[in-house]
């Protein structure tokens, strides 16, 4: 192709997760042939969220002020931390409206294999963090995939020596969940882990 | 989510084709944590493209000048249009190395349903340029889907009318296939369009 210029845009499309040459090649005529205002949006939103967007001081997350809204709302239960890995798992538990603490956002997990270590997740600055003075107990809520986990275990070990109270959602079969279509990992941990049933 | 600039950049990474509520979430996430080059390079690729390309004014295809390198070619045939649905199509054709005449891209297919007739496709920009004097032959190389034939049907009836040789590329068992895994429908057509072996 000739056009130096459509190939710098598929090229670039490529820098997005999960897009190879012919979803780019598509992406690329697509924008140019059938959605140009969305491409101008598109360029426009990305500049944008550069110039404006870094990372809360509090919690980590995507944020416009120093501080994010989340931090700053007196309304939230500041002795609890909820540790995730991304803003997407933050997004779920709000969405649950069931928790009303605050949050700190790993942005990653420990995988040894990638070269993600503590030191790349700043897990100094989660714990000076979790050391306020006010937070009480962290909950940690990285993934139940074995790097999720073993982040989880990481970070316990060095909260606990910290005497905070450590806490980790539960695991079990999901709601509306059938045993037949549960996997049996799931299933024992349920059964290690039942609870007694108050009538 | 109280970040505005981050809710922007997720809407507008949905203008891309085949992107969801999720991916754009993830793209959005990616692009600020992990690939902010990437994220500068591709806002300033779609604005550069938006700015410089245009259809070129023989073929339809991108294009940077007024008329593109491939149709201001002297050695490319000029007695021959292929006639394709796509740019991509386009570049699937030229790979082969087996083609060296001109190329006409519509730019979509005659698709009722979806609003899509001849004016849209502006059959009448197609048939002008068919009709340069210098083209003798068109090939309609659209896709073998229902729209695609449906298109080439269309397209033979007009510029048979004006006394151009019109050819469709041939249908068949592809390279390398077994009839075992062909569609039952392209081995009726193949039988019916068999080609006389010379030994």
């Amino acid at each position: 192709m000739p056009q130096s210029s459509l190939d710098e845009l598929i090229a670039a499309l490529r820098c997005l997760p999960g897009v190879g040459p012919r979803s780019a090649q598509r992406m690329a005529y697509h924008l140019l042939q059938r959605d140009r205002n969305g491409a101008a949006r598109l360029a426009g939103a990305v500049g944008h969220a550069l110039t404006v967007l870094r990372h809360c001081a509090r919690c980590n997350a995507f944020s416009e002020e120093e501080v994010c809204t989340r931090c700053a709302n007196p309304h939230r239960d500041p002795t609890r931390l909820c540790v995730v890995e991304t803003p997407a798992d933050l997004a779920m538990i709000e969405q649950t409206q069931a928790y009303d603490g605050l949050y700190y956002v790993l942005m990653g997990r420990l995988s040894p294999l990638d070269g993600i270590g503590p030191r790349e997740l700043e897990f100094d600055r989660l714990i000076a963090r979790a050391c306020d003075g006010e937070v009480r107990e962290v909950i940690l809520a990285t993934n139940f995939t074995n790097e999720g986990e073993v982040t989880a275990h990481a970070l316990a070990a060095l909260l606990t020596a910290r005497a905070l109270s450590v806490s980790r959602l539960s695991r079990g079969v999901p709601m509306g969940g059938e045993l037949e279509h549960t996997g049996i990992g799931t299933i024992a941990q349920a059964l290690a882990e039942r609870r007694a049933m108050v009538p």
